[in-house]
This record gives C-alpha cells, structure tokens and sequence, in this order.
C-alpha cells in the first residue's frame, strides 16, 4: 500500500524538514520490523538526511547548491529550469530508512529533508512501509 | 530472481530511457504491488529517475555534469577515465521504484535513464522485483 | 534485526574498502537470494560503490570532492564542517546490493566504500539482510 505525504514549499530553495510525518506514517502501520521507503514524485525536487540540529546546515547546503549548479544560459530547456533537474538528480530522489521497535533508525543527528528546488509548489512524497519476514 | 536489462551506448557520455524496458520486468512477474530494484553493474555508468518529456532537460544535465568534472591533468588513474568514476558516483548506481497494480509508481515527468559516462559499452543493469508480504 | 559494521577512519577525507565486512554479514545470515542493504548513521560521512582494483580512483574521488566543496569562509554553520554534510549529501548515506546464491552481486570492478568526510572518527553502518518471499 502506498502512502503520499503532501508538502508545500514557500521558496524556489528550501529544505523542509518531514522527519515527524514520515514517522507518524510508520507508527500508523504498526510495523515492529522493517523497513521505510521514501520516493519523491517529481523531477526538480528531491530528499536526504542530513543534520537537524542547527538550522545552519540546511542553510549552507542550499548555498552550496546554488553556487554549484547556477541557471547559466548556456541551457538549452525552454522551461528554464534546469539548474532544478540537475540538483534533484545530484540529491536523489528516494531514501530507505531501517525500522526496528517500531521506530526510524536515525543517527543522533539525522533528520529527513524533503529538498524543493524549483518552488514555491504542492509535492508529493509517495510511502511505503514494507515487514521484515519473520 | 535477478533478470538483467541489456544496455547499448553509443557515445561517451549519454542518458538512455530504459522507462519501457523496466516496465516489461515489471509486467512479466506480475507483481501487483510490491517493488522494483535497479542495480548498475558498472564503475562509469549510472542510473537516475529524471524528466522524461523534453530531451533538452538530458542535454542539460550532461552538458552540465561534463562541465563540472573535466577530465583532469591532476587525475592519477592510469585509465584515464577518473571523471566517469565520479560522475558515477555523483548520480549514484541503483534505484528503486514502487510498484502498485502492477505498474511502476512514477510522477507524470518521470522516466527511468541509464546513465552512460565511459561508453560505447555494452551495459547491464541487474532488476529484482519484490512483493509486498499480504 | 540490524546489525552494525564499525569502522574507523584515520584521516579527515578518507575512501574505505568495507566489502569483506559486508560479505561476512551477508554469510552470517545465510540468506540463499534477499537484499543487503547498507544505511550510515552519520551526517559527515557516506558510502558508495565503485572501482575496488585501483586505489589511484578513490585518491582522484577524494581529490575532486575536496576541490568540489571547499571550506568556503561563506559556511554559517558554527562547527565548520558544512563541507563535510554537503559531500556527506552528494554521495549519499545508504547503498543496496542484491543477494543471489548467499552472494553479493558485485559488477567485476565495484567494491564498498565507507567514504569518511570529517575523520578521523569511529562510525557505524546499519546492516540489514532481507531474504526474497519464495
């Protein structure tokens, strides 16, 4: 059964933090031992995890992004927005995240980001949550 | 099971739909829902989910992407082929796509593109498909 | 049931083979045909497949990516590591291999690297080994 997360984006960059829906998405199914899987429907966004804790990272992160892939003329798609494409494919567009007691197996400082590159817009993050075999 | 899609490139640098070939792996297990894994078998190949309606957006990303790793005079590999290496690891080596009712769960823009960076070659990408327990 | 590989790393920037440790993993389950999959519970590190039989590939990856993402004076995060996340970022924190016949299924030249980005530091990689339903 697939599950769809809705986010909405207020700027053309942003990172958006969806730890907590994905986790009440886990704890929906009830899953003591398995496995979640993430993928984003669109082709000019994408998702990590990467540090939650200062709002900093995020911030650098999406600097860097825009320094190293500008909108530069030399492109050639009529929509003009390429530089988007190229980041989704440089940041990926699904994770996998282990689930053991129920719960996300994150490090101390992890944290899923939903990653807009090409906002503001309404996305979606399309779920799965599958059982290990016991 | 581990089926096989036979990939022919015939530039050095070059994104490959293999959308419709995945779709038949897909077709021939008969999985309602479950998912699809892709596996690169290559070291200078990739595999990305990406906008499938203008060719113009490939173009981009590969201009884009031989642009941002030229080949290098400071590279030590004796190949000589260090950049498709990286490119390799830059856009990653496997993906996995959602299956339900039996099709592929992929955005209204999304296509499936093998990524060649060292061809012509003869490629391979490994495909397992997996069932949701019931 | 997630198990861990511990690795620690002796440099800052640093590419380390992990393969065995994986094959052992893989051994102790005695999974004949499933999926291994691999999740790094860091924000500065990552983990990657590619080429295994030279060493001079990774010394030319570790190279680019140092040139890449440059400490930059324009980082706002305090810690000074925002270069570590983004590569952390752009390689990615999670691989899948299949498993066919109790095996990884490796391409000839492809090995597993834990790609260590604010070292030297002790880490863990989450394993999981799922078998496919017969």
């Amino acid at each position: 059964m697939v599950r769809y997360i809705e986010v909405k984006s207020r700027a053309r960059s942003e990172f958006i933090d969806i730890t907590e829906q994905v986790h009440e998405v886990v704890r929906s199914f009830g899953v003591r031992s398995g496995m979640c899987h993430l993928f984003v429907l669109h082709t000019t966004a994408g998702i990590t995890v990467n540090e939650g804790a200062d709002p900093a990272v995020q911030r650098d992160i999406v600097g860097f992004l825009n320094k190293l892939v500008p909108n530069d003329p030399y492109f050639t798609h009529a929509e003009g927005n390429s530089d988007a494409h190229i980041k989704s494919m440089l940041v990926g567009t699904s994770q996998r995240i282990f689930v053991d007691n129920g719960k996300l197996v994150l490090g101390t400082w992890q944290s899923i980001y939903f990653c807009e590159f090409d906002g503001p817009r309404a996305r979606r993050v399309a779920v799965k949550i599958t059982a290990d075999e016991v």
